[in-house]
């Protein structure tokens, strides 16, 4: 019985993306190395186990100890935090650990520091512009993969980009010309440095390409993330249909107000995380549901939160609607962002 | 030492702010019922306690379970949620709980479940239009009211609101026109049933009229929350300066990017909650201050948080500041809201 906000994740749906993701994966030739951000669930990891995976991305040290009880082979594909230097030893000791790189210092810090062997990324910008090293400042690149390879503990295994600004796009159109941009960029580094090592690796991660996109053509692996749930965001920017969304928090009602046409749930910004998506009725907060037995079904339409704060969720009904919520009840509410 | 995203809280500000507060409670001949869904420490509390306070607010159930160890009168300021009736029984015979309620469907419900006397406040809506009665709406308020007095367990003690439409003021003189209306709604009901309730009590509780105005006659307690840490919004807002922050977020530096006077930290969504306000700059989620050992002092100008995604932000920074910082380092940041 539901008495409080509550997180329901549809196994069903969710083993779903797992296998549509990891049939692209095979047909396209790809390694995969799905990101665990996402549901950070020893549980739900097992799931990818049973279709095959064997490694996983992550993106805190903190997250890839969680892990290490059960997968051996992690990248943490967020710039190295050198102040955790014990942390990246002892997992170094345990499992294959790579990490990304994207600046000269943390290598030397590296090179001082490091007990046991990792591999390493060399973290590319593909175009998001929050992390990453200039695709042409080749001088950069180069300085660091003499540092990793005089370095007997280090190890460079490839190039990694994530194009988080595939979020921003709002078609598919849009999302495969930003793809193409990062497959240019990857091509060219591959070429350059193919030579000097023939088995590097190409490795991409957003959900909206790894969705919607169909050439990865110079791509060895892909680390998609939000996949395993989906969310609004993802349907707005065209990765997926609502039926393929596998989170929904019920929220009970605790308050209707007749002459606003809304109601008071129960749940806000620490059970949905504040993000917000702008969409044809203004700023959306989640999307209500139809409730089925532990499950759920369409869009009731026009049935949004409007607005969150701390406890509560302010929710926009139609008129004629009004009449079908009662206090004590609960709504099913889609996330806008199932990241975190 | 700092190696992952830490959490500062500085005791001297934080008691300086409840001691401010309980001033201007004294002056104004008021009770001081804070609102803990803020901190929501045991800890934190305590520095409540030793002050004289012996009443609180929370805004949910749960809250108040956690806190109903070391405090025995909590008010819920959030509509009741009737599905919890179990926990409300259980709190009910153990510590004197008020309740919040603005329907007649969760009165009747309470008719027939509850086992313990609690205490009721009438929730009215002073102009947030998220949860309350209308104050008009005397149909409603009377019925409820009948309920009420008809139950030998539920006891109407008085109305509360919450004007939490004052965080979009900007100025003092909005802030204490909005409050102005929220004491004339509260005066008019005070009139209207201080004969047959002499003893009712009128509960306001946002922090930036608690912080700004000077007037509260006619109100009996206050329940501000927020002002215990403060945050940067509240500073716009005019309700606190900079150097009341009581929080702040040690956040390690994991990349440089000279080309666009950014700097990437370890420290995101998770660490920070994803409030943003609209300054000067734009969209800021957070300003960065200058480190002192295990404290903080002022705001550095133009250097502020610009984006946030799960585990990292991006910090704009003066070009000619660049030179400061390095790898391995971090950053002293000042969270955009610290309520949740």
């Amino acid at each position: 019985m539901i008495i409080k906000p509550t997180l329901f994740i549809d196994e069903k749906k969710c083993r779903e993306n797992i296998n549509n993701m990891f049939s692209k994966v095979k047909t396209n030739k790809l390694e995969f190395r799905p990101h665990f951000k996402t549901h950070q669930s020893l549980e739900i990891g097992s799931w990818f186990k049973e279709v095959g995976v064997t490694k996983i991305t992550v993106s805190s040290l903190s997250m890839a100890e969680y892990f290490s009880t059960q997968w051996n082979d992690i990248t943490i594909a967020f710039p190295t935090n050198i102040l955790e230097i014990e942390t990246i030893n002892t997992l170094a000791k345990k499992i294959t650990l790579n990490l990304s790189i994207e600046n000269e210092e943390s290598i030397l810090f590296l090179n001082d520091n490091l007990k046991y062997k990792v591999n390493i990324f060399l973290k590319i910008d593909v175009g998001y512009h929050h992390t990453g090293i200039d695709p042409k400042n080749s001088d950069l690149i180069n300085t660091i993969l003499d540092n990793i390879d005089t370095d007997p503990f280090l190890n460079f295994i490839g190039f990694l980009g994530h194009a988080g600004h595939t979020y921003q796009c709002r078609t598919h159109k849009a999302i495969k010309e930003e793809h193409a941009k990062s497959l240019d960029i990857m091509a060219k580094l591959k070429d350059k440095y193919a030579t000097r090592y023939p088995n590097l690796i190409i490795s991409l991660g957003d959900t909206p390409s790894c969705s919607v996109a169909d050439n990865f053509s110079g791509v060895d692996e892909i680390r998609p993330g939000n996949f395993v749930f989906y969310d609004l965001t993802q349907n707005l920017i065209g990765s997926n249909s609502i039926s393929q969304i596998a989170v929904a928090v019920a929220c009970p009602i605790v308050a209707i107000h007749k002459e606003r046409s809304e109601i008071v749930v129960y749940g806000g910004g620490v059970h949905f995380s504040k993000d917000r998506l702008e969409d044809k009725e203004g700023l959306v907060f989640g999307r209500v549901v139809k409730k089925e037995k532990n499950a759920w079904g369409d869009l009731i339409p026009d049935t949004y939160v409007k607005s969150l704060s701390q406890e509560h969720g302010i929710i926009s009904v139609p008129k004629n609607d009004m009449y079908k919520y009662k206090i004590g009840d609960y709504l099913m509410i889609l996330p806008v962002h199932s990241g975190s």
